[in-house]
């Protein structure tokens, strides 16, 4: 399962079902758990002075998409899911079920909750932190540095089920609340409460999320998403979402 | 013309004059056509249950640049220009004479019209629909979902001759009319009018394109830049745009 | 220290010290110079018709990461150090001791100055002039085309010590003067004037950066940077600074 042009360490510790694409480089320090899939050309335990001799894990049932680059030093968990080219700096903290779409920059030092999705050229400055069940869309942009350039980062911290939409910059410190929604091409400079949607430049809050239809189905409320869409999401959780928005509705 | 390193399908169909480039991966379903260049460290065919056993037909006289992906499931027409770490997904029906510049993203689900030409890093969503001889200047987006995430996409249409600047961001649904110019950093929300120059965010519609003048030579009407710029287009479409530009001209 | 897989033309002209990642591709007319690296994946000298036989200098103690493609027709001073997935066409003039970020795009037919440090995702349009120990953060981005497509293409000038964050759009021609700090998220639509703070969209010169101050140190000025931040630099460079901040002190 490990193609023959592909550069392996003997330090490396490959577990079983693991496939290596061709042309890949695995550098010592590197534990792939079991059943992952990595592409061709990548690029696996890189070190620097910034994670000296510790080790990249990368969980079970992953699929590493090719070109793609991670550095030692990180602990990501089952099922992670990228795209191609995609780079992972040292010290990453990711939890399992993560998706890092194509050309995605983690600079490190962060952490992503549990199957948080990014999608294509998402950046995460140093410092960020990421809540579960998080989406971020193309081009979202974290940023750290209050006075640039300077020694103390500051990263802005996205809570759990956040959807923060194309384009989105995302000011140092900004604290964006569970459950916000904040629309595309927003400059997000000050904190948004939980529940809210924002938008513009600078982003304030305007409606409750929870107020907002699906334009092709009236019907059926945006918000929280997880009460609609579930593709892609383990049963178990997809059924505690469904217990729980019932118990909701009961309640009312 | 095959290099002695890249791992070639026996099942993929190489026409003569071709050329595969160091280290590439050239998977089954592949059909590349004569004298299309493909640079190093490109993987083509890759394949999905979305594309399951749909080929990859790339065109004649291409030119694929290094490090880039093209998943199996599309039909390219001839004379592809990529730039260096392209990506594009299944399903996605390009016609002849199509740039993408260096890391541009074609997600796949969508089209794009011939000798339309998207820079460098360049995202495209699915379902969108790019007409012909259409410009996409660096970090355009185009988006595709309403009420993030959701299962219904509705991707912008971007119609014939339209010219969309730099880091422009396009709503979901959005339709540029043909001829239209849209101002960098602009965010389209809603449709744009043909021959209209839009800017802003949310982009409005300003003047008719074509009263504007070349800022290095006033005398010179900017639009319909077709009437001006002719590098890199084929000797017969200039030609027909130039008869089409005097027949105009004498009927005023 | 070259690895058995790289191919390495015979032409190409490596000084002692030099490091050559598996699976790297140099072409003839490339000279690297001592003690550079240069990680897995990298193309380095590829021509095009607009760098006939021209060569690609590298200077030494260069670090230039995996998956990076850097033209012939170049010349790159000392200490180059660039992150993964790079893209540098022809005739850029790179000074000594330059930064280049993950996937930032030097399109050529431009210079930038020596200390300066680019970000992740920068792009660099052609006809650029980038002064020296400047900052360009991750997504700026700088346009040269005043009415697309066009074939006067017109650079912006970004002049020493500026400070440009993140997700900047430039737009063509506009001069930023020394010293200024443009704020992230904003559009630089006209000239900026030396030592100014500028945001918004379109960016207008606000206050003087002088009197700005670090927000977890409110004693500490935070303009100009050269007075508290001097991680990376040389110790000649950091020297000159302090006396000239000593000096200033002392006149005022």
């Amino acid at each position: 399962m490990i193609h023959p042009t592909a550069l392996v360490s003997s330090s490396a510790k490959i577990d079983e079902g693991v496939e290596i694409g061709p042309y890949c480089i695995i550098h010592e320090h590197v534990w792939i758990k079991k059943n992952t899939k990595v592409g061709a050309y990548c690029e696996m335990g890189l070190t620097t002075p910034l994670a000296h001799e510790k080790q990249l894990e990368i969980g079970e049932n992953s699929v590493i998409r090719s070109h793609s680059v991670i550095y030692a030093g990180s602990k990501i968990g089952a099922g992670l899911q990228t795209g191609h080219h995609v780079c992972v700096r040292e010290k990453s903290d990711i939890a399992e079920g993560v998706q890092l779409g194509s050309r995605t920059d983690i600079q490190g030092d962060c952490s992503i909750g549990r199957h948080t999705k990014l999608h294509a050229d998402v950046h995460i400055g140093k410092q960020s932190k990421i809540g579960s069940f998080v989406w971020l869309f193309p081009e979202v942009l974290l940023t750290n540095d209050p006075m640039p350039p300077s020694e103390t980062l500051i990263g802005p911290v996205i809570e759990d089920y956040c959807v923060v939409a194309s384009k989105v910059l995302v000011f140092p410190g900004v604290i964006i609340g569970n459950n916000a929604v904040i629309g595309a091409g927003s400059v997000v400079k000050s904190d948004i409460p939980e529940w809210k949607l924002a938008t513009g430049n600078p982003a304030k809050p305007a409606c409750d999320v929870r107020i907002l239809r699906l334009p092709d189905n009236p019907k059926q409320k945006a918000y929280p998403w997880r009460n609609r869409f579930h593709r892609g999401y383990p049963k178990e959780i997809v059924q505690a979402w469904t217990e729980q928005a019932q118990a909701t509705g009961k309640s009312k």
